[in-house]
């Protein structure tokens, strides 16, 4: 990278990251608990999301911020379960960064309990950005392989929960749990782990309850 | 974007540009095939190699280039068959460009028939930086979802041809063969488009045969 590139990118992510601070404040003096989802296309954030929906609603409030190259596919999905949800298209940037989600800020209702952001299918340039998330969490898809990462270790070193998806499929590929955990692990060892199936409604209340749990903290350290 | 970030954009894209057709002319010139692999991490682009390089290694010289983030994984597997392989480990950039490639042109044997060059896991970034190629694949594994082409639009605009990956794992998913042609060729109405199953070997000889023919369109022109 040239130094006149180099300058441009760290300008870049000086700016968002001071407006990412500014998101994380407020949102937290909210209490809503901000939760940004990270992953390669196709890992199932949308289908996570809906399932982790159906088991919130009844007592807790959800927003959806959806991000997407095109289509409002993903947050059409969130709306059909009465969920209000906001598509960002960043029309071919790979992508959210902290001032589009700042944008939308005043609209999120304030008795949100919970603010979830679906970022750009893309397993490298979004570990990059904090959007004033509470909580970042790297999904990882059984059929991409127990290998990714430490090839791509940003997502990961940068999350604090780790959610395997799509764990019903893995009879059928040459998928290891546990190499996937331990070399997750090595990256950042704080990482909490979950291992879900969206399909089969599997480890949905687990995950559930850590957000809820998280919640809570949120809001005690606010008291 | 601020201005100044789009300038820098523009500057590095006409660089690579000019860089890439360099590299194209080149490497016809020599009368070897480069063919550009673009996907999303975990769609099999590695797997795919290793059974086509199977299939023509008998008569066929191949050379490949591997693009990653980190780790040699991908290059030593390719290496485990006999096959030359060099591996560009980007340190961070979500994408390869020109510039990396023609650092190893010299390299490549010059009786080369097939130049393989695999990019970093990513259905985004590297659709917009030319490498040089005469064939770029855009890969989709049914796992991803048939909803991904208008996702993701650029990869499949500016590819010759696409390959639907893990057809073997459509009976268990919600994968619409029909859907996902309809949707990428209303993209890009000129996809050559394969199916292929890297583990049933299924489509892999149609694939192969699709680049020799393109091979020897290239020499016949040569000549």
């Amino acid at each position: 990278m040239k130094k006149k590139e180099v300058l441009v990118l760290e300008d870049l992510l000086g700016s968002n990251k001071k407006i990412a601070s500014e998101i994380r404040n407020k949102l937290k003096e909210r209490g809503i608990l901000t939760i940004n989802f990270l992953s390669s296309p196709g890992a199932g954030k949308t289908s996570l999301l809906e399932k982790i929906a159906r088991r919130l609603k009844p007592q807790y409030k959800m927003s959806v911020i959806e991000g997407d190259i095109e289509t409002e596919r993903d947050a059409d999905r969130i709306r059909a379960q009465g969920i209000p949800a906001w598509q960002i298209t960043t029309g071919g940037a790979c992508h959210l960064e902290a001032k589009m989600v700042g944008k939308i800020l005043s609209q999120i209702p304030s008795d949100s309990d919970f603010l979830f952001i679906e970022n750009v299918g893309n397993l490298v340039c979004p570990a990059s950005y904090d959007l004033g998330e509470s909580i970042r969490c790297v999904l990882l898809s059984t059929p991409e392989g127990d290998d990714k990462p430490k090839k791509y270790p940003k997502a990961f070193s940068t999350s604090q929960c780790l959610i395997i998806t799509k764990s019903d499929l893995s009879s059928t590929l040459p998928f290891d749990f546990d190499r996937a955990q331990k070399e997750a692990q090595s990256i950042n060892p704080q990482l909490h782990t979950f291992i879900t199936s969206a399909e089969k409604e599997k480890g949905v209340e687990e995950l559930a309850n850590f957000f809820l749990s998280s919640l809570k903290n949120l809001r005690k350290k606010n008291a």
